[in-house]
């Protein structure tokens, strides 16, 4: 039995199913390559290499204007915090296992005084009856597609247009955690424009399905932009240059938008993959609405790792480097289809699907 | 007359007075060009890229622990806040020009609630007696070294101990802003870790005298970093991947930090000549005590304007791209010397200095 952390195993794979590759230096050099050395740093979010990228994806997401943030968790507090503002009410809605919730250490609170109202659970996403349930008056509305920690799971497009209507009529700012909003579209047929046009912010991500190093976009009105741009200065996002992120997010943006495709079949094409294995093996939900889904074992995380380092030393194929526990019976990973999974020969995905199962036959 | 306006003309000189040259992408690529491609980002603040860098800054500053960020804005409002929590009290004092009361849009009082108490004024910086007086208990005293909105002054050495010393007994804490830390260390004579041990906590910034591409780091005692980096993950500043910017900061740290002295060599010597050129031009202060000054005119901006782009189309040297008005009878700008001084001709420079007398004189 090999003595190598699961990690250290999945680093030194041939193959890895998930992912665009490593999150390494290469991928910014690849990104500047294209670019000339003369061309200006944007200063302070003015220039053009800011505003250039701000009014495509302004465009991208049908919105009137965009503005570019270092990260998502500054993005979405300013936006709940401006649409707090506007009714004078710190009240918003959100799922219990929002990244708001349970990344950001009581950011949102502690900074912007937000009130979270908690809706749904751990097993399904936000409803229309959710909705219309909340006993408190609230100011905005938060909706994160897909659903990452439980996941990635999506409601219904007609859901989310009844969700929406409901928002409009109450006057509910409705805001979008889109963190992953292109890896849905192929799921909902729809356009990037057509589900923002459902809410009144959106906010997006350039490195996850689109591989970036690191930074956001939120996009809204005019006067909503106008405003969290002065709040990005006040909460230090203001950055003299934020062109490494822009650049990036750009070209990779270019690269991989059309893709969202091939990662969402990829996902169908793994998941069953896993389902069809072994009984102590599933995933969620069992058919993948985006790129994105979760590995599901019935076996302490300490039984299962041994196995897939021997797994991945064997065939030279990793599937992840991090597992999570949930109790002593059951772990789970989260995959991201992205690039790399193109790279893996069908017939030695299936040996390791086949050796996987004998493993665990054999326990 | 030339139509152009004062930085298109000064933006076509051959030769500039100040700073490095410009802010161009090539900045990064040149960081960039020493690390493989295979080198692994950090990832949410781990990873050796991050942490080897801390690690040297700490040192450098001689404090226990290091955290960089990717905003000074970030870095100090979350510094303050600590050190308000910790007595729980929220007034701290600072100088009226400091860069949280004039540019951050109120975002210490609106994010932290934080409470300031102006010291000093816009002629002078703040002494003993200043912090003596303070009619309130506060938690905390901020000191910015060299004071950038009064041209770059500074205390003597001697002061700056004193304060150290009655904070210390008062149980005040003292936070540097250390953003042109570097810069000031050639008139102290001191090391930074001489200067930074009269501090609690110390703020420096990578694209001041450094000319990096951004970010900052926090240095203080453990304790107190283990907090700042829960804050930074509230405040939106945990980046996924910082790379760009420490790879850079590192890159340009290790370039310049032995240069601070011919910087403020340069100050010396060009403030000299401003001063020398002719009654209306004065630097403030006369002699700098960094590498940085600021150019006072007794004429109105739209007046100074045209003379200089006349003299930069002339002598294809500039002097600077931005003027800040004073009144309709004063403007100034601000100089911080770089690594460009050195590529003028001395010849050159006199040239500019006596055409620009003329051209005073005649008007």
């Amino acid at each position: 039995m090999s003595t190598k952390t699961l990690i250290e195993a999945f680093k030194q794979t041939e193959y890895q199913v998930a992912g665009h590759g490593p999150r390494n230096i290469g991928v910014l050099k690849e990104a500047l390559n294209h670019i000339d050395d003369s061309v200006n740093s944007d200063i302070y979010g003015a220039g053009n290499i800011i505003d250039d990228f701000q009014e495509k994806m302004a465009n991208f997401l049908g919105k009137e204007s965009a503005v570019f943030f270092p990260s998502g968790t500054m993005a979405q507090q300013i936006a709940l915090r401006i649409w707090c503002d506007e009714k004078t009410n710190n009240k918003i809605a959100y799922h219990p296992l929002s990244h708001l919730e349970i990344h950001e250490e009581d950011g949102p609170k502690l900074l912007h005084g937000l009130e979270p109202v908690l809706l749904a659970d751990q097993t399904r996403v936000i409803t229309l009856n959710d909705v219309m349930n909340i006993d408190v008056e609230i100011s905005s509305l938060l909706l994160e597609l897909p659903q990452r920690e439980i996941g990635g799971q999506l409601p219904e497009y007609e859901t989310l247009v009844a969700i929406s209507n409901y928002c409009r009529e109450k006057q509910i700012r409705l805001h979008l955690d889109g963190a992953r909003l292109y890896e849905i579209l192929p799921y909902y047929g729809k356009t990037a424009e057509e589900i923002c046009q459902l809410f009144d912010s959106v906010y997006i991500s350039f490195y996850k399905g689109i591989g970036g190093i690191a930074g956001a976009i939120l996009a809204g009105g005019k006067d909503f932009i106008k405003e969290a741009k002065v709040w990005k200065r006040r909460q230090g996002g203001d950055l003299i240059s934020l062109y490494p992120y822009i650049i990036s997010a750009d070209y990779y943006f270019d690269k991989r938008i059309s893709k969202m495709e091939h990662y969402y079949q990829y996902a169908q094409e793994l998941a069953a993959s896993f389902n069809e294995c072994h009984a102590l093996i599933r995933t969620r939900p069992e058919q993948p609405v985006s790129n994105m889904f979760h590995v599901h074992f019935d076996l302490p995380k300490a039984e299962i790792e041994p196995i897939l380092v021997d797994l991945y030393e064997t065939t030279g194929v990793g599937l992840t480097g991090n597992i999570k526990e949930i109790s002593d019976k059951e772990c789970y990973s989260e995959l991201s289809m992205g690039d790399v999974y193109e790279n893996i020969p069908k017939e030695t995905l299936q040996k390791v699907f086949k050796l996987l199962n004998e493993k665990l036959s054999k326990r």
